[in-house]
C-alpha cells in the first residue's frame, strides 16, 4: 500500500479574495473520527504540530461557548489559545491567536465532509485580519506542522485509537 | 448644548481591501465607562439596539473564554450569540452570529481609545467570512441600531448609570 496514496500531502490554499487560507486534506476516518481527533484532548494532543514536538493541555472545554489552550515544545515555549464558537458534529467554529503574535486573531472554520466508505474531507478556513497576516502565516513554514500532524493523525486512526 | 455635536452619527465604513465593516464613534465617556458599558449585562441590555426594542441575557461570561447570547424583541425573536476569544480593558475581540442566519460568524474587535478629557474613541471592527456577507450586513438597515444604541449609551453615561 502507497502511502502517498493514503496520506498526500494537504493541499494548502491563499484565497484569492479575502484573507483567508483554505486547508483540504482526506482522511481514510470518518466524520465522527475526525470530529473526535479534534474535540478530544487526549487524542488531539497526540497529533496536532510537528513530528517530535510535545505538547500539553492547559485547559479544554470544545463546546459551543468554551475555550481552549496549549502549549508545545520541550519547555512549553509556544502558546495557542482561542474560543469554541461552535461545535458541532459536521462543523467547528473556533478563534485561534500564537501567543507570539498576542493581539493577532484568526477565526477557523472546520468542516467535516463524508465521502463514503469511512472517508471524509477536512477543509479548514483560516480568516485573518489582513493580508499580510495571511501570507506572514503561509510563509512560515505552516506546511511542515499541518501535514506532520495529519500523517501522526493517520496513524492514530490506523491503529483504532481514534 | 447642541444633540448633534455630542452624539453625532456614528461613521459606519467599508473596508477597501478585506470584507471588515468599520465602525468608528466618540463618546463622553471614559475607556474604563466604555468597558463596563460593553461587559456588564446589566447595563449592556439597557443600550443595545433600536431604540424600543427589548433585550434580554440568556447567558453571560465576559471573560477571555466565556460565551454569550442575547435575544431581542417583543417576543425575542431575534437572538444574537458568540464567545469572548479575549476581553481587556482597551480591547475586546468576539465572535457574533445573528441566529437568522445560524451558519454566519463574524470576528468583532472594539478598541477603546482614550481621548483624554473624559472622552473616548471607540472603534469597532467586524471581520466577515465574504464580501457578499459584510455588503449584506451594510445594506440590512444596521445604521438604525447602532446609532439608537449608542444614543441610549449617551444618556446613560449622562444619567450617571455607567
Amino acid at each position: 500500500m502507497s502511502q502517498q496514496t493514503v496520506s498526500p500531502d494537504a493541499t494548502i490554499e491563499a484565497d484569492p479574495e479575502v484573507p483567508v487560507i483554505h486547508i483540504y486534506r482526506e482522511f481514510a476516518a470518518t466524520p465522527q473520527q475526525l470530529f473526535r481527533a479534534h474535540t478530544d484532548p487526549d487524542i488531539f494532543v497526540r497529533w496536532i504540530g510537528p513530528e517530535g514536538m510535545p505538547v500539553h493541555i492547559d485547559h479544554w472545554d470544545a463546546r459551543t461557548g468554551g475555550s481552549w489552550r496549549f502549549v508545545g515544545g520541550p519547555e512549553d515555549e509556544y502558546g495557542f489559545h482561542g474560543c469554541f464558537h461552535e461545535v458541532r458534529t459536521d462543523r467547528i467554529v473556533q478563534t485561534f491567536t500564537w501567543e507570539g503574535q498576542p493581539d493577532g486573531v484568526a477565526l477557523e472554520t472546520l468542516t467535516f465532509e463524508d465521502l463514503g466508505n469511512g472517508r471524509t474531507r477536512l477543509h479548514t478556513t483560516s480568516l485573518c485580519a489582513s493580508f499580510a497576516e495571511r501570507d506572514g502565516w503561509l510563509q512560515s513554514g505552516m506546511e511542515v506542522g499541518v501535514n506532520d500532524g495529519y500523517a501522526k493523525l493517520d496513524k492514530l486512526v490506523a491503529d483504532g485509537a481514534v
